[in-house]
Protein backbone atom coordinates (compact mmCIF):
# COMPACT_ATOMS: atom_id res chain seq x y z
CA UNK A 1 0.00 0.00 0.00
CA UNK A 2 2.05 3.21 -1.11
CA UNK A 3 1.25 6.61 0.06
CA UNK A 4 0.06 9.16 -2.37
CA UNK A 5 1.60 12.57 -1.41
CA UNK A 6 0.31 15.84 -2.62
CA UNK A 7 3.06 18.07 -3.99
CA UNK A 8 3.97 20.76 -1.87
CA UNK A 9 2.59 24.16 -2.24
CA UNK A 10 3.30 26.96 0.32
CA UNK A 11 1.81 29.36 -1.02
CA UNK A 12 -1.65 30.71 -0.54
CA UNK A 13 -3.24 31.94 -3.60
CA UNK A 14 -2.79 34.87 -4.93
CA UNK A 15 -6.39 36.10 -4.94
CA UNK A 16 -6.37 35.21 -1.14
CA UNK A 17 -2.93 36.50 -0.49
CA UNK A 18 -4.17 39.94 -2.08
CA UNK A 19 -7.39 40.75 -0.80
CA UNK A 20 -7.93 43.54 1.35
CA UNK A 21 -10.73 46.44 2.30
CA UNK A 22 -10.35 49.11 0.04
CA UNK A 23 -10.99 52.31 2.23
CA UNK A 24 -12.09 53.69 -1.32
CA UNK A 25 -13.96 52.26 -4.39
CA UNK A 26 -13.73 54.10 -7.88
CA UNK A 27 -17.10 55.73 -8.49
CA UNK A 28 -17.42 55.23 -12.10
CA UNK A 29 -17.24 51.41 -11.91
CA UNK A 30 -20.44 50.21 -13.23
CA UNK A 31 -21.29 46.34 -11.46
CA UNK A 32 -23.89 44.54 -13.87
CA UNK A 33 -26.84 42.70 -12.63
CA UNK A 34 -25.06 39.08 -14.23
CA UNK A 35 -22.68 40.12 -12.01
CA UNK A 36 -24.66 40.56 -9.00
CA UNK A 37 -26.28 36.99 -10.44
CA UNK A 38 -22.85 35.40 -9.79
CA UNK A 39 -21.84 36.66 -6.63
CA UNK A 40 -25.34 35.26 -4.93
CA UNK A 41 -24.75 32.24 -7.09
CA UNK A 42 -21.22 31.09 -5.15
CA UNK A 43 -23.04 32.41 -1.73
CA UNK A 44 -26.18 30.51 -2.70
CA UNK A 45 -23.65 26.80 -3.33
CA UNK A 46 -21.71 27.64 -0.17
CA UNK A 47 -21.44 24.83 3.23
CA UNK A 48 -24.30 25.38 6.10
CA UNK A 49 -25.09 23.28 9.08
CA UNK A 50 -27.31 20.44 8.05
CA UNK A 51 -27.85 22.32 4.44
CA UNK A 52 -29.87 24.62 6.32
CA UNK A 53 -28.66 27.82 4.19
CA UNK A 54 -29.38 30.15 7.25
CA UNK A 55 -28.87 33.61 4.90
CA UNK A 56 -30.66 36.48 3.04
CA UNK A 57 -29.67 39.51 0.97
CA UNK A 58 -30.73 42.98 -0.20
CA UNK A 59 -28.55 43.86 -2.81
CA UNK A 60 -28.66 47.57 -4.29
CA UNK A 61 -26.50 48.99 -7.39
CA UNK A 62 -25.41 52.85 -7.32
CA UNK A 63 -27.95 54.67 -8.48
CA UNK A 64 -31.04 52.15 -8.43
CA UNK A 65 -33.57 52.15 -6.15
CA UNK A 66 -32.62 49.64 -3.50
CA UNK A 67 -29.41 52.04 -2.92
CA UNK A 68 -31.10 55.30 -2.53
CA UNK A 69 -33.48 53.42 0.84
CA UNK A 70 -30.03 51.86 2.15
CA UNK A 71 -27.87 54.94 1.56
CA UNK A 72 -29.88 57.13 4.37
CA UNK A 73 -28.86 54.10 7.24
CA UNK A 74 -24.90 54.09 6.68
CA UNK A 75 -23.33 55.40 9.73
CA UNK A 76 -21.19 58.56 9.52
CA UNK A 77 -17.88 56.66 9.08
CA UNK A 78 -18.99 54.00 6.60
CA UNK A 79 -21.17 57.01 4.53
CA UNK A 80 -17.78 58.53 3.73
CA UNK A 81 -17.09 55.72 1.31
CA UNK A 82 -18.95 53.19 1.39
CA UNK A 83 -21.52 54.69 -1.25
CA UNK A 84 -19.07 55.39 -4.31
CA UNK A 85 -18.43 51.29 -4.33
CA UNK A 86 -20.59 49.75 -7.32
CA UNK A 87 -22.71 47.64 -5.19
CA UNK A 88 -24.15 47.25 -1.55
CA UNK A 89 -25.30 44.26 -0.21
CA UNK A 90 -27.24 43.75 2.97
CA UNK A 91 -26.21 40.18 4.79
CA UNK A 92 -28.83 38.26 6.42
CA UNK A 93 -28.38 35.59 9.24
CA UNK A 94 -31.58 33.44 9.86
CA UNK A 95 -31.76 33.35 13.91
CA UNK A 96 -33.62 31.89 16.32
CA UNK A 97 -36.86 33.99 17.75
CA UNK A 98 -36.43 33.70 21.54
CA UNK A 99 -39.18 31.69 22.91
CA UNK A 100 -40.02 29.50 19.52
CA UNK A 101 -38.22 26.59 18.02
CA UNK A 102 -38.63 27.29 14.79
CA UNK A 103 -35.12 26.75 13.82
CA UNK A 104 -33.01 23.79 14.45
CA UNK A 105 -29.24 25.42 13.35
CA UNK A 106 -29.71 28.95 14.66
CA UNK A 107 -26.53 28.47 16.80
CA UNK A 108 -24.31 28.29 13.16
CA UNK A 109 -26.68 30.88 11.33
CA UNK A 110 -24.10 33.87 11.48
CA UNK A 111 -21.05 31.29 10.91
CA UNK A 112 -22.57 29.90 7.96
CA UNK A 113 -23.34 33.40 6.87
CA UNK A 114 -19.74 34.35 7.36
CA UNK A 115 -18.77 31.37 5.16
CA UNK A 116 -21.45 32.30 2.14
CA UNK A 117 -20.25 35.73 2.38
CA UNK A 118 -16.43 34.74 2.10
CA UNK A 119 -17.71 33.05 -1.07
CA UNK A 120 -19.37 35.71 -2.50
CA UNK A 121 -16.51 38.21 -1.71
CA UNK A 122 -13.81 35.23 -3.13
CA UNK A 123 -16.09 35.54 -6.28
CA UNK A 124 -15.72 38.66 -6.36
CA UNK A 125 -12.19 39.17 -6.70
CA UNK A 126 -12.50 36.18 -9.56
CA UNK A 127 -14.36 38.91 -11.88
CA UNK A 128 -12.04 41.90 -10.07
CA UNK A 129 -14.46 42.93 -7.77
CA UNK A 130 -12.99 44.20 -4.34
CA UNK A 131 -15.01 43.79 -0.78
CA UNK A 132 -15.18 45.96 2.12
CA UNK A 133 -17.21 44.38 5.06
CA UNK A 134 -18.62 46.68 7.77
CA UNK A 135 -21.49 47.06 9.99
CA UNK A 136 -21.08 50.36 10.84
CA UNK A 137 -24.96 50.91 9.78
CA UNK A 138 -28.64 51.07 11.27
CA UNK A 139 -29.40 47.37 11.25
CA UNK A 140 -33.02 48.49 12.84
CA UNK A 141 -33.76 51.02 10.22
CA UNK A 142 -33.03 48.81 7.33
CA UNK A 143 -34.93 46.02 9.07
CA UNK A 144 -37.82 48.20 8.73
CA UNK A 145 -36.97 49.98 5.50
CA UNK A 146 -37.22 46.78 4.12
CA UNK A 147 -39.63 44.83 5.98
CA UNK A 148 -37.29 42.20 7.44
CA UNK A 149 -38.90 39.79 9.97
CA UNK A 150 -38.01 39.42 13.18
CA UNK A 151 -36.19 35.91 12.51
CA UNK A 152 -33.86 37.27 10.05
CA UNK A 153 -30.98 39.27 11.78
CA UNK A 154 -29.58 42.05 9.53
CA UNK A 155 -25.76 41.26 10.24
CA UNK A 156 -23.46 43.20 8.06
CA UNK A 157 -22.95 44.96 4.70
CA UNK A 158 -20.75 44.39 1.88
CA UNK A 159 -19.58 47.09 -0.60
CA UNK A 160 -18.10 45.72 -3.83
CA UNK A 161 -16.40 47.47 -6.24
CA UNK A 162 -13.20 48.66 -7.51
CA UNK A 163 -10.53 49.65 -4.79
CA UNK A 164 -9.91 53.63 -5.71
CA UNK A 165 -6.26 53.10 -5.34
CA UNK A 166 -6.33 50.15 -8.05
CA UNK A 167 -7.08 53.51 -10.58
CA UNK A 168 -4.09 55.62 -8.94
CA UNK A 169 -6.56 57.49 -6.62
CA UNK A 170 -6.04 56.55 -3.38
CA UNK A 171 -3.57 54.67 -1.61
CA UNK A 172 -5.45 52.09 1.09
CA UNK A 173 -4.49 51.00 4.07
CA UNK A 174 -6.22 48.32 4.22
CA UNK A 175 -3.35 46.06 3.52
CA UNK A 176 -1.01 47.61 6.67
CA UNK A 177 -3.40 45.91 9.58
CA UNK A 178 -1.45 44.01 12.04
CA UNK A 179 -2.17 40.54 11.85
CA UNK A 180 -1.16 37.38 14.22
CA UNK A 181 1.17 34.77 12.81
CA UNK A 182 0.01 31.53 12.13
CA UNK A 183 1.41 29.96 15.17
CA UNK A 184 -0.45 32.57 17.65
CA UNK A 185 -3.45 31.34 16.12
CA UNK A 186 -2.62 27.64 16.67
CA UNK A 187 -4.26 26.43 19.39
CA UNK A 188 -1.99 22.61 19.09
CA UNK A 189 -0.70 20.79 16.40
CA UNK A 190 1.39 18.03 16.15
CA UNK B 1 -16.87 61.43 -17.42
CA UNK B 2 -17.30 58.29 -18.55
CA UNK B 3 -18.87 54.73 -17.09
CA UNK B 4 -16.26 52.11 -16.98
CA UNK B 5 -18.13 48.63 -17.11
CA UNK B 6 -16.47 45.89 -16.28
CA UNK B 7 -17.12 42.91 -18.85
CA UNK B 8 -19.83 40.31 -17.60
CA UNK B 9 -18.34 37.02 -16.23
CA UNK B 10 -21.30 35.24 -15.34
CA UNK B 11 -20.38 32.11 -13.99
CA UNK B 12 -18.84 31.34 -10.90
CA UNK B 13 -15.03 30.10 -10.43
CA UNK B 14 -14.57 26.76 -11.20
CA UNK B 15 -13.77 25.91 -7.68
CA UNK B 16 -16.45 26.94 -5.90
CA UNK B 17 -19.03 25.75 -8.62
CA UNK B 18 -17.83 22.39 -8.53
CA UNK B 19 -16.92 22.39 -4.22
CA UNK B 20 -18.62 20.12 -2.05
CA UNK B 21 -18.41 18.33 1.01
CA UNK B 22 -17.46 14.48 1.05
CA UNK B 23 -18.88 11.69 1.80
CA UNK B 24 -15.80 9.90 2.31
CA UNK B 25 -11.89 10.83 1.85
CA UNK B 26 -8.90 8.70 0.29
CA UNK B 27 -7.29 6.89 3.28
CA UNK B 28 -3.40 7.08 1.61
CA UNK B 29 -3.36 10.61 0.72
CA UNK B 30 -0.84 12.88 2.91
CA UNK B 31 -1.58 16.48 3.95
CA UNK B 32 2.13 18.01 4.46
CA UNK B 33 2.89 20.53 7.51
CA UNK B 34 3.66 22.76 4.58
CA UNK B 35 0.42 22.53 3.41
CA UNK B 36 -1.20 22.94 6.90
CA UNK B 37 0.86 25.95 6.99
CA UNK B 38 -0.80 27.16 3.80
CA UNK B 39 -4.43 26.60 5.08
CA UNK B 40 -3.62 28.02 8.64
CA UNK B 41 -1.67 31.18 6.54
CA UNK B 42 -5.20 31.81 4.48
CA UNK B 43 -7.35 31.84 7.44
CA UNK B 44 -4.99 33.93 8.83
CA UNK B 45 -5.52 36.65 6.24
CA UNK B 46 -9.39 36.04 6.09
CA UNK B 47 -11.11 39.46 7.08
CA UNK B 48 -12.75 40.19 10.78
CA UNK B 49 -14.38 43.01 12.41
CA UNK B 50 -12.57 45.50 13.45
CA UNK B 51 -9.45 42.86 12.61
CA UNK B 52 -10.27 41.32 15.91
CA UNK B 53 -8.92 38.17 14.23
CA UNK B 54 -11.51 35.88 16.82
CA UNK B 55 -10.35 32.46 15.17
CA UNK B 56 -7.76 29.88 16.51
CA UNK B 57 -7.26 25.91 15.28
CA UNK B 58 -6.12 22.77 16.69
CA UNK B 59 -4.79 20.72 13.68
CA UNK B 60 -4.04 17.08 13.84
CA UNK B 61 -2.89 14.88 10.94
CA UNK B 62 -3.83 11.48 10.29
CA UNK B 63 -1.73 9.45 12.18
CA UNK B 64 -0.12 12.13 14.66
CA UNK B 65 -0.55 12.81 18.42
CA UNK B 66 -2.73 15.54 17.98
CA UNK B 67 -5.33 13.47 15.76
CA UNK B 68 -5.33 10.80 17.92
CA UNK B 69 -6.05 13.07 20.69
CA UNK B 70 -9.09 13.96 18.63
CA UNK B 71 -10.42 10.79 17.49
CA UNK B 72 -12.64 9.59 20.41
CA UNK B 73 -14.10 12.56 20.56
CA UNK B 74 -15.64 12.05 17.24
CA UNK B 75 -19.71 10.94 17.26
CA UNK B 76 -20.78 8.00 15.69
CA UNK B 77 -21.61 9.27 12.26
CA UNK B 78 -18.64 11.39 11.79
CA UNK B 79 -16.31 8.52 13.49
CA UNK B 80 -17.39 6.44 10.27
CA UNK B 81 -15.52 8.84 7.86
CA UNK B 82 -14.00 11.46 9.39
CA UNK B 83 -10.77 9.30 10.94
CA UNK B 84 -9.76 8.42 6.98
CA UNK B 85 -9.23 12.13 6.13
CA UNK B 86 -6.12 13.37 5.65
CA UNK B 87 -6.20 16.53 8.19
CA UNK B 88 -8.62 17.28 11.05
CA UNK B 89 -8.94 20.70 12.18
CA UNK B 90 -10.94 22.43 14.94
CA UNK B 91 -12.08 25.39 14.59
CA UNK B 92 -12.25 27.66 17.55
CA UNK B 93 -14.12 31.04 18.24
CA UNK B 94 -13.19 33.78 20.53
CA UNK B 95 -16.45 34.28 22.76
CA UNK B 96 -17.58 36.32 25.61
CA UNK B 97 -17.86 35.10 28.75
CA UNK B 98 -21.43 35.64 30.36
CA UNK B 99 -20.71 38.76 33.41
CA UNK B 100 -17.43 39.97 31.62
CA UNK B 101 -16.61 42.44 28.95
CA UNK B 102 -13.45 41.70 27.97
CA UNK B 103 -14.00 40.67 23.98
CA UNK B 104 -16.02 43.62 22.31
CA UNK B 105 -16.81 41.97 19.14
CA UNK B 106 -17.89 38.19 20.46
CA UNK B 107 -21.36 39.04 18.48
CA UNK B 108 -19.07 38.61 15.36
CA UNK B 109 -16.79 35.76 16.37
CA UNK B 110 -18.35 33.07 14.84
CA UNK B 111 -19.43 34.89 11.58
CA UNK B 112 -15.74 35.94 11.45
CA UNK B 113 -14.67 31.98 12.21
CA UNK B 114 -17.14 30.96 9.31
CA UNK B 115 -15.07 33.42 7.17
CA UNK B 116 -12.06 31.83 8.36
CA UNK B 117 -12.53 28.63 7.67
CA UNK B 118 -14.28 29.45 4.22
CA UNK B 119 -10.90 30.73 3.16
CA UNK B 120 -9.04 27.85 4.62
CA UNK B 121 -11.39 25.33 2.58
CA UNK B 122 -11.27 27.65 -0.58
CA UNK B 123 -7.20 27.35 0.11
CA UNK B 124 -7.59 23.97 -0.17
CA UNK B 125 -9.11 23.52 -2.85
CA UNK B 126 -6.66 25.66 -4.76
CA UNK B 127 -4.01 23.13 -3.69
CA UNK B 128 -6.05 19.96 -4.32
CA UNK B 129 -7.93 19.18 -0.63
CA UNK B 130 -11.64 19.13 -0.26
CA UNK B 131 -12.99 19.67 2.81
CA UNK B 132 -16.27 18.81 5.02
CA UNK B 133 -17.31 20.43 7.76
CA UNK B 134 -19.26 18.89 10.24
CA UNK B 135 -20.53 19.33 14.62
CA UNK B 136 -20.90 15.70 15.33
CA UNK B 137 -17.80 15.42 17.30
CA UNK B 138 -17.86 15.89 21.74
CA UNK B 139 -17.29 19.78 21.71
CA UNK B 140 -16.77 19.56 25.71
CA UNK B 141 -14.07 17.18 25.33
CA UNK B 142 -11.91 18.19 23.11
CA UNK B 143 -12.28 21.62 25.41
CA UNK B 144 -11.12 19.75 28.38
CA UNK B 145 -8.57 17.35 26.66
CA UNK B 146 -6.80 20.35 24.66
CA UNK B 147 -7.01 22.95 27.92
CA UNK B 148 -9.14 25.16 25.56
CA UNK B 149 -10.24 28.17 28.16
CA UNK B 150 -14.00 29.13 29.05
CA UNK B 151 -14.25 32.24 26.56
CA UNK B 152 -12.81 30.60 23.31
CA UNK B 153 -15.57 27.81 21.38
CA UNK B 154 -15.16 24.73 20.05
CA UNK B 155 -17.04 25.72 17.03
CA UNK B 156 -16.99 23.21 14.25
CA UNK B 157 -14.49 20.89 12.85
CA UNK B 158 -12.94 20.54 8.97
CA UNK B 159 -11.42 17.24 7.19
CA UNK B 160 -9.66 18.06 4.35
CA UNK B 161 -8.35 15.47 2.25
CA UNK B 162 -8.89 14.11 -1.50
CA UNK B 163 -12.27 13.00 -1.80
CA UNK B 164 -12.78 9.28 -2.37
CA UNK B 165 -14.95 9.13 -5.62
CA UNK B 166 -11.69 11.55 -6.83
CA UNK B 167 -10.04 7.87 -6.96
CA UNK B 168 -13.38 6.24 -8.30
CA UNK B 169 -13.55 4.32 -4.66
CA UNK B 170 -16.85 5.84 -3.49
CA UNK B 171 -19.21 8.56 -5.38
CA UNK B 172 -20.13 11.26 -2.96
CA UNK B 173 -23.45 12.42 -2.37
CA UNK B 174 -22.32 15.77 -1.39
CA UNK B 175 -23.32 17.34 -4.76
CA UNK B 176 -27.19 16.40 -4.98
CA UNK B 177 -28.16 18.53 -2.18
CA UNK B 178 -31.34 20.45 -2.91
CA UNK B 179 -30.49 24.28 -2.66
CA UNK B 180 -32.58 27.47 -2.50
CA UNK B 181 -32.05 29.46 -6.41
CA UNK B 182 -30.47 32.94 -6.09
CA UNK B 183 -34.59 34.55 -5.71
CA UNK B 184 -35.36 32.21 -2.71
CA UNK B 185 -32.19 34.01 -1.24
CA UNK B 186 -32.93 37.53 -2.27
CA UNK B 187 -35.05 39.60 -0.23
CA UNK B 188 -34.54 42.74 -1.95
CA UNK B 189 -33.03 44.09 -5.54
CA UNK B 190 -33.80 46.61 -7.76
Amino acid sequence: MTSCQIPTVPEVHPALAGRFSPAAFDPHTIVTSAQLDTLLEAARRAPSAGNSQPWMFIAGHRGDDVHARLVPYLARSSSVWAPTASLLIVNLAHVLIEGTTDWEYSEFSRYDLGQAVAHMTIQGLTIGLDAHQFRAFDRAGIASEFGVPPHWEVTSMTAFGVAAHARGEVISPGTSQERADINEITWARA
